[in-house]
């Protein structure tokens, strides 16, 4: 069916898995992107413009929220991250199921421009898996990980306005049920308007 | 996520192969139960009363309908068939994802009693395929085959009350398009309110 790409919002709480679901996605199936997104924030160890983040100054990311060439964007304390439209709309006119790795605010400014977005909401089982997988990363300090899930009780409000919500319990079980969420999507009436109407259009000059 | 059943509904232009693709669905999965419909024709040769169809007489399927035990029904020439309640609310109790293999007419009396059914119709590549397979079977006379084409043009009209469609070119793809629609329909986050609330209410007292 339709080969138009289809846009995704991947979003969850922190520890929650996001994003090696979307890794092993990638690592899986050919027909996803995943958009990069552009920050001011200083890049860190390892890390390459281009690769994890489009890293910019304050002055050029403000000319590209001026230049409507940011999708979404927010100010987390003084850094401004945020989803280039340019990659995401050459992507999805090449046919790339583009995904958005991104939070719920995001999610929310996505859904108004492209209200056939599919907003996905990634969930643990149980509210102790959330805590034993940041624990088990074994990156940040106690404290750290009490704000993220402070935050992550916060974010459990947004929940409401997603589309879809996946639970991460089995990895790979949790890739399937993103990708059939979104490849379901294909096949959605509204994204095939113009083949209907013209097979409509055929078969009724045909045969009535 | 959610083992409630999914309730849906397949409809499609005579000759377009949705028996194919509701059958080959049932034997490879285990999850779908195919709603047997009621009807006050008489049987035909080789067909057993609740196999093919329930076999009533007029008077009760009339009483079936005063008594809310039909979801759709409609009377073709001087023929009544339905879908009886019980068997279909049955099944999905049980978590069974129930399909209708009904028409344009019944699938809208459904989505009206049921908005979360999923509706699906299923087309050919081409308008051309239509006439092919009719032809093909090999069961009907021309004059029939040219009264079921002609209706396939009437029933386009139709087509944008649906939810998805699926184009059967290739069979197994076909088949497939189906499954990840209804599975995908299990993660819809309607279908799993009370898992979102409790969990959320877990997080928020465990972390807030």
């Amino acid at each position: 069916m339709s080969r138009k790409g289809v846009l995704s919002v991947i979003s969850g709480f922190s520890g929650v898995g996001k994003g090696t679901i979307v890794k092993k996605l990638l690592s899986e199936h050919d027909e996803y992107a995943v958009s990069i997104s552009a920050t001011t924030r200083a890049p860190r160890t390892g890390e390459t413009n281009g690769r994890e983040y489009f890293f910019l100054t304050k002055d050029q990311f403000e000319s590209m929220i001026k230049n409507n060439g940011l999708i979404e964007y927010a100010k987390y304390v003084d850094n401004y991250y945020g989803t280039p439209r340019e990659y995401v709309e050459g992507k999805l006119a090449e046919g790339k199921d583009v995904i958005l790795e991104i939070d719920a605010q995001g999610a929310m400014q996505i859904k108004r421009q492209y209200p056939d977005a599919v907003l996905i909401f990634i969930v643990p089982p149980a509210a102790e898996v959330l805590r034993k997988r940041l624990i088990g990363r074994g990156t940040e300090s106690m404290d750290k990980i009490t704000d993220r899930l402070k935050r992550a009780g916060e974010e459990t409000a947004y929940i409401e306005h997603y589309d879809y919500v996946v639970v991460n319990d089995m990895l790979d079980e949790a890739v399937m049920d993103v990708h059939i969420i979104i490849q379901s999507a294909h096949m959605r009436r509204k994204e095939n308007e113009d083949f209907i109407t013209s097979l409509s259009k055929e078969i009724k000059e045909k045969f009535i």
